[in-house]
């Protein structure tokens, strides 16, 4: 694979570390179609920089960057403007398995170097550890939003369902940000874990009084498990004006009844990642707190392995690649 | 029927009108179950005061006043506290077919008379025709609840879809609130209807042009539909965070795909009438702006004719029962 000529404002980034997200492996295995073989994963990129365009001035060489789950957008349209790039109206562009305004293809991390316009390459601050602070780039950004927009804090309940990849990054942010945070995990074999990630509660989703127990108690509930659930069951968890926030996406549609809006004046909503802005404020936020993944730091070699234990949701809590490995 | 005597907190009401909703005649008809037969509906009251109980304080005799779709609560919870009456979590009473907390059942507004606790009965503001205000109390809150909420304003694309009773009054709130109204119609039949409420569009749904000319052009949909919608499309009219909200309770559960929550962050969310001060803030707010509903005033012997025109949509907009042919 090459990687484009580096133009004016584009960086040079020496991949250390990247991460596997699982929907990785759905474009590798074209699980959700259109997948443009053959393709390079990986949107969870955190490297060095080693050149840079003549018009950069946001980054230099030897800066440590970290990279997300996208590169390019139109940085004109409303959502651009307002610090939305990844819901550009005009050209959002993957970090993999996308076309790019050069028409190429765009490839992953999976991969020793790759080049990005600067102003889409983040600042991974000194405190973090660079290989666990690769999973913030997608894991992060994804439960740091909706902490944010839904306001997570001090005097909120917040509830997280499933404690994997996503959640377990979700649990520390959401305790970071002081809200009283209870896992909802289909059993209770990551109990010591959620506790000492920052929860306060933890329960089975199994036991049917956790439903009964936990009625009408949570401001916000972040989902981030991606097979269908018994949403009406969930919503009857929220409170006064509570938000279901859904960031797994199931294969069938979400089926829930209006009832279990209505009571409560309840809300479901969507949340895909975050803007530039949001996604270093989320980096400068985790660095400040302490907050990096849980990660098993694997070869190149193992990749194929590590796709197997993801899928049996068997890795506490996130696989990152060691890139000089490939 | 008889009404319970008066209580040193209530009031009795010699009732002038009541409006019909088509929830009446759900309950009336048995068709959401659970009907306490023999039941008197109506929960869109106006009436003037004719006696008080020795304690109360916020109506005189002579008082104008309402009554909407509660008439108890427990005044001490989380959401009483709050302003949130109808989401009371002891027991919040329907103003018919529920249980009140002396063992009787509600009877509704098809009648002469009623007594109802002082907390729960409105002040009809002396700028509103009072038949025209009748509907207000359910369909004006109804309204109003999620446009306040979500914030309908100056600078704000407000689409409502459906005309009937609920919408039309939708209509001509979200245009007072300052908001750009457009009416998502079935068809174009009511258009010339809808610019005169205030809407500065209308669009038939019929129409494939609707759906691609206003992709992602609305902050906040509200829908006064009960059928089940293809919401996916409509959620496609968001724009960036936008909110639809379901006010129909359509008889299946709602479906959607989780990625039509994501892009664009948008979320789908229920409303259930407002509280007291909320109800009396939107009838203050109503008179100031001139605002009521659309009624053809019937008599009594006419209600049976009524229901089968709303259950054909045919009605502009909006039936009120004169109490006086009783």
């Amino acid at each position: 694979m090459e990687r484009r000529p580096l133009g004016p404002r584009d960086v040079l980034i020496e991949i250390e570390f990247a991460g596997i997200c699982h929907s990785d492996i759905h474009v590798a295995r074209n699980e959700w179609g259109g997948t443009k073989y053959p393709v390079v994963p990986g949107h969870e990129i955190v490297g060095r920089v080693t050149a840079i365009g003549t018009d950069v001035t946001k980054h230099v060489v030897g800066d440590r960057v970290g990279v997300g789950c996208f590169v390019d957008s139109c940085g004109e349209c409303g959502p651009c403007g307002a610090g939305f790039e990844q819901h550009c109206v005009n050209r959002v562009t993957a970090t993999y398995n996308a076309v790019g305004s050069d028409g190429q293809v765009t490839q992953g991390g999976y991969s020793t170097h790759i080049v990005v316009t600067e102003h889409f390459v983040l600042k991974i601050p000194g405190g973090l550890d660079p290989a666990a602070a690769t999973p913030l780039l997608c894991a992060g950004i994804t439960l740091y939003s909706p902490l944010k927009r839904w306001k997570a804090g001090p005097g909120t309940r917040v509830a997280i369902i499933g404690m994997g990849g996503l959640g377990h990054v979700g649990v520390k942010i959401a305790a970071a940000l002081g809200a009283e945070v209870t896992v909802l995990g289909h059993s209770l074999a990551k109990k010591e874990d959620g506790l000492r990630f920052g929860a306060v509660d933890y329960r089975a989703t199994t036991d049917q009084e956790t439903f009964r127990e936990l009625r009408g108690k949570f401001d916000l509930i972040l989902n981030t498990v991606s097979v269908n659930l018994d949403l009406d069951r969930y919503l009857s968890l929220l409170s006064l004006q509570g938000v279901l926030v859904e960031l797994g996406l199931p294969e069938n549609p979400l089926s829930l009844r209006a009832f279990s809006l209505g009571n409560n004046d309840r809300a479901i909503a969507g949340s895909n990642v975050g803007g530039i802005a949001s996604t270093q404020e989320m980096l400068d936020f985790c660095a400040a707190n302490g907050i990096a993944a849980e990660i098993e730091l694997i070869s190149a070699d193992r990749i194929n392995e590590a796709y197997e234990r993801v899928v049996a949701s068997d890795v506490r809590y996130r696989f990152v690649i060691d890139a000089a490995t490939f």
